[in-house]
């Protein structure tokens, strides 16, 4: 089976790319899973992280930025992080370059559609789904988001004749980079206490401050180089500068909060 | 390849939905999924939970009950919380409408073979299966219950000619429905904080409370309608009303055990 | 297709076993996975687990060493714990009997290509790889190793032409099994707070005793065996004497360390 989206052709097994804040404790992840068996073409699942910070769409947000544009072209991605399920908020199809995404209209599609949608220079087509037969008010990822996915896997041309809907939330919020100094805030921390900005490692710094915070971070080429006891601003794998602390956590020993601010200083040669 | 099991026609690649205790700190799930690779047909393996309440057979029915209708007929359900691993309880395999199951006879199966023999208005066909070569005293889901799975895969017909043998466990704990009141018990609490009773979300009420506490609880169409601060009946995905809280834990709030009785109101006309 | 290594056949779709200290959080494995999507052929990918003790390599060398033998021959293991990632560690492909491994030269492949190694009664084949393209420098996991592992699947026989290279880390701490005693550490505690020690359990033991505990343990058949509010010496699957109690964790009411001293009494006629 080979299949066209945007011109980029697609063959073999297709992928979704599946993201929730639905735990692994119980079993909502697997009856999602369960109706997408049932697809023919039947897709390979792929989980990126189910443990998004529960009812928070912006932390969905991230790490689907960071992890998409390194899946094949032609995966879809079901990003649910939901806590206005059954409410107001639009059920979206979303297509964005040689990706494809499902989930709700709260943003939490919104950094990486946006994103994907630059990098091709094209807009974005952002279509309104609904439920098919009854659907249950609570868990629209088994008996919404999962049965679309079977019907866009089967109909990959026609699905996206339906009316336009939104992203939804907000965009990304941008650092500041200025002559001198690049204005940003603690955006995520990872499992080993790592803060990360949203300040792009494209920006050569050569030093920084957390806001309300006196040490003076410098930056390291690795992990590895940071000193013992002390901190370092690496420029890490996912494209922003992160804070991080010699085999301890960052954000323990700093005691911040995400959304705190961060400035770092810009290399004059910058 | 294509098999029939109970007049239900399968084909393509078999699929294993796999539960059990054995967390994913440690190597127990691969350890078996390694010995499910050397089937043939090699089946696609879906877990369904790995973290259910360590030695508490209970736990892993209600996820098994919930989950496993979701799933594609003719889907193998292993199933393992097996606190008395190499004492005197059967390991058994099941076949339960169109669905089949290998476990512990000790009623983890239980809930969900009751459930699709009901559905399928046909009795389950529950069987003893042993080990074929030595097995670990230790570890029957990689040395007994995979290698079944293993041999049921190659030979789908012969399999079950094998001595009957025992669910084990107790029944599903029914709620009492009577005019005016549903009386049941908190029967899990999922990662939100989410109380799940025992009482069918097809009964209509309109409201409840729980032993030995003050507060009323209401019903609210969808998890968003819930009022800041308080909390409201779900006509949860799984089937059952649950107790949810607005954006924080019911189970927290409420200071609550499992097993804890629960009495909704049934609406007048019901 | 179907490949030989070590004049072992293989056929089908190829198997990538992963481990790593990366977590589920974030998207660190999603994005390894992503990487091998690429692939072809495509392999299977299985998680072996990725909670391995962050930042220590002996930790994911227990896991890998109890696991990796379960697996189909051919199977490549991606292990990966590196806090010595961008550092002058070394980054290894490995052939050891019939099976392959991936991963950072510290150490976290040791103890199962040595042992692969044994079994197979033939040198363990170590290879220096690098990056192709450029890698950052904080996630060889996604940025090396995984293209790696493409390449190798690709080019099945000529991929180990390179130069020779080192497991780093320290062999597998063997038991001192003498006439009477054996003595060992504790190596390793898992979900439900059982102790795993380092002393086979082909050595038929009575009794034995932690270092600086007073409580004399004794061998049970089964978990099931072990006395209420006691404690017992399961030989268990994974092929070491382990510490167990009765429905609670072990490690936790013998407030002991990973590595303290273990000595276990030997059966006379050993």
């Amino acid at each position: 089976m080979a299949t066209r989206t945007n011109g980029i052709k697609r063959a073999g097994t297709p992928v979704v790319a599946f993201l929730s804040d639905f735990g692994t404790q119980d079993s909502y992840v697997a009856e999602v899973k369960a109706k997408l068996l049932g697809a023919d073409p039947r897709p390979l699942v792929v989980d990126i992280t189910h443990d998004v910070t529960p009812h928070l769409p912006a932390a969905g947000a991230f790490h689907l930025l960071r992890a998409y544009w390194h899946f094949p072209p032609g995966t879809i991605f079901l990003a649910i992080v939901d806590p206005g399920v059954g409410s107001s908020r639009e059920a979206i199809a979303v297509e964005a370059g040689p990706y494809r995404f499902v989930g709700p209209g709260n943003g939490v599609l919104r950094w990486a559609v946006d994103d994907a949608a630059r990098r091709a220079k094209l807009p974005a087509r952002v279509r309104v789904i609904e439920a098919e037969g009854p659907a249950s008010a609570t868990f629209h990822g088994r008996d919404l988001f999962a049965p679309a996915i079977v019907q866009w896997l089967k109909f990959p041309r026609a699905f996206l004749k339906r009316p336009e809907g939104q992203l939804g939330g907000l965009p990304f919020p941008e650092a500041v980079v200025r002559s001198g100094e690049a204005k940003g805030i603690l955006l995520h921390e990872d499992r080993f206490g790592n803060l990360v900005t949203n300040i792009p490692s494209s920006v050569a710094v050569n030093g920084g401050r957390v806001e309300d915070r006196s040490v003076v971070l410098r930056p390291v080429p690795t992990y590895g180089a940071i000193p013992e006891g002390g901190f370092g601003l690496v420029a890490a794998s996912h494209g922003f500068w992160e804070i991080a602390s010699k085999d301890s956590s960052a954000a323990g020993r700093l005691k911040v909060k995400l959304g705190q601010g961060v400035t770092l200083f810009v290399d004059a040669a910058h």
